[in-house]
């Protein structure tokens, strides 16, 4: 097919295409003369994958490039690929080592070591997480630390479906690519269904909550649905 | 104190200060002269709360200024304040109105009413989830659905226990500013354990994996850890 049709099919802009030809995020298309090429199926299926990376995932261009690298780098096997093109995903936090970040640094090694999990040194997801426990202990909210193991074992059954999933796919390709795309989408679907339940928790708690400070108007009932009738669902569980 | 000792104690660059009070994300301080304010603990902690929200959370400046709108608004509960503050915490994504967009608003729709939680329409998670599977459908990996009833149950875990963790704090102020960090922060670090979890999993499946496609190198053993000296914990749970 000629670029327009690719386009067409994996619904990104021509100029984008070319933009990622450019960048190497998209290998080059078979020339048929001096102005034009033959892309394939491949081309399509690359496309999405670049613009899901992108646009989902949130990954910068040199970031998708990195991850690309990694999964289809030589010499390595399909789980090996996923995971070191999961380690390219993670973007790195500016750090400030201060005691705050002392405090999460151990706290995060101590946690790794208390769930008995193998967690290599370099995996990204350790500064990840000292970053926003650093947070913790600058704003002295460390009572929230109480939430980590169960956090810890929502996560563990979540990667271990994730695993169990994939291990129904037998075309290493298709394996590959869901491997990547699932661990950047299921962090927003995870974020999603967390606002979900918040929400849903928050009708039966409102009853229960602290007097509200003297800077706020008591007048207002403090029923969390204030406007029963954009309530989608109101059916318990 | 004086600016210098508000951004020592913030640990927050005197400009920025400037910055946010010139935004508004900072309440101004108590004039003693021309060129000359004193500043209080209200606001090292209001800047430490920016901070956090702007660089753990990811927020724009202009997101934030709305966040603390809703926070601090007259005439709401403190529930009620963190829950428009955490509508107000949700990047809008953009849409693009295929027909993956209509099966995924669907999914979502139906997901909602399956498990019977009370979501509002004007959840903006609702548009956060849609995408995320939107993007499943364009690419064709709806195997990946069957995961979200176990995403699902994670999650209500997971905002069970934040609401749990939130009753035990007696301070309305303390209450509100955790239940607005903690949302984002909550995300942050799912994300960085699911990505230890992810590690650990993959060290007892990679025997499992199918067969490399040929345009792998398979002289390489499958297996993950290919640097076990890198490896900084190897107790199984």
């Amino acid at each position: 097919m000629r670029i327009a049709e690719l386009s067409r099919r994996a619904d990104v802009p021509v100029p984008t295409i070319k933009y990622y030809l450019r960048e190497g995020l998209l290998f080059p298309g078979e020339r048929t003369s001096h102005n034009q090429a033959q892309y394939t199926e491949a081309h399509v299926r690359r496309l999405r994958l670049v613009r899901a990376l992108i646009e989902v995932g949130g990954l910068s261009v040199a970031a998708t490039r990195e991850v690309l690298a990694k999964m289809y780098g030589p010499g390595m096997s399909v789980l090996d690929s996923a995971g070191k093109a999961q380690f390219a995903m993670v973007t790195p936090r500016p750090v400030i080592e201060d005691e705050a970040w002392e405090a999460a640094t151990r706290h995060t090694d101590e946690l790794i070591e208390r769930l008995g999990w193998r967690v290599r040194a370099t995996n990204p997801a350790r500064q990840t997480l000292a970053s926003a426990l650093a947070t913790l202990f600058r704003l002295g909210q460390t009572d929230q630390l109480k939430l980590l193991d169960g956090y810890a074992r929502a996560a563990r059954q979540a990667a271990e479906a994730d695993l169990a999933q994939l291990r129904q796919e037998r075309d290493p390709d298709t394996l590959l690519e869901t491997a990547v795309i699932w661990t950047a989408l299921g962090d927003v679907v995870f974020s999603a269904l967390r606002r979900f339940a918040q929400e849903n928790a928050s009708y039966g708690a409102a009853a229960e909550e602290p007097a509200p400070s003297s800077a706020r108007d008591t007048s207002e009932k403090p029923a969390a649905p204030s406007d029963p009738g954009v309530v989608e669902n109101r059916t318990s569980p």
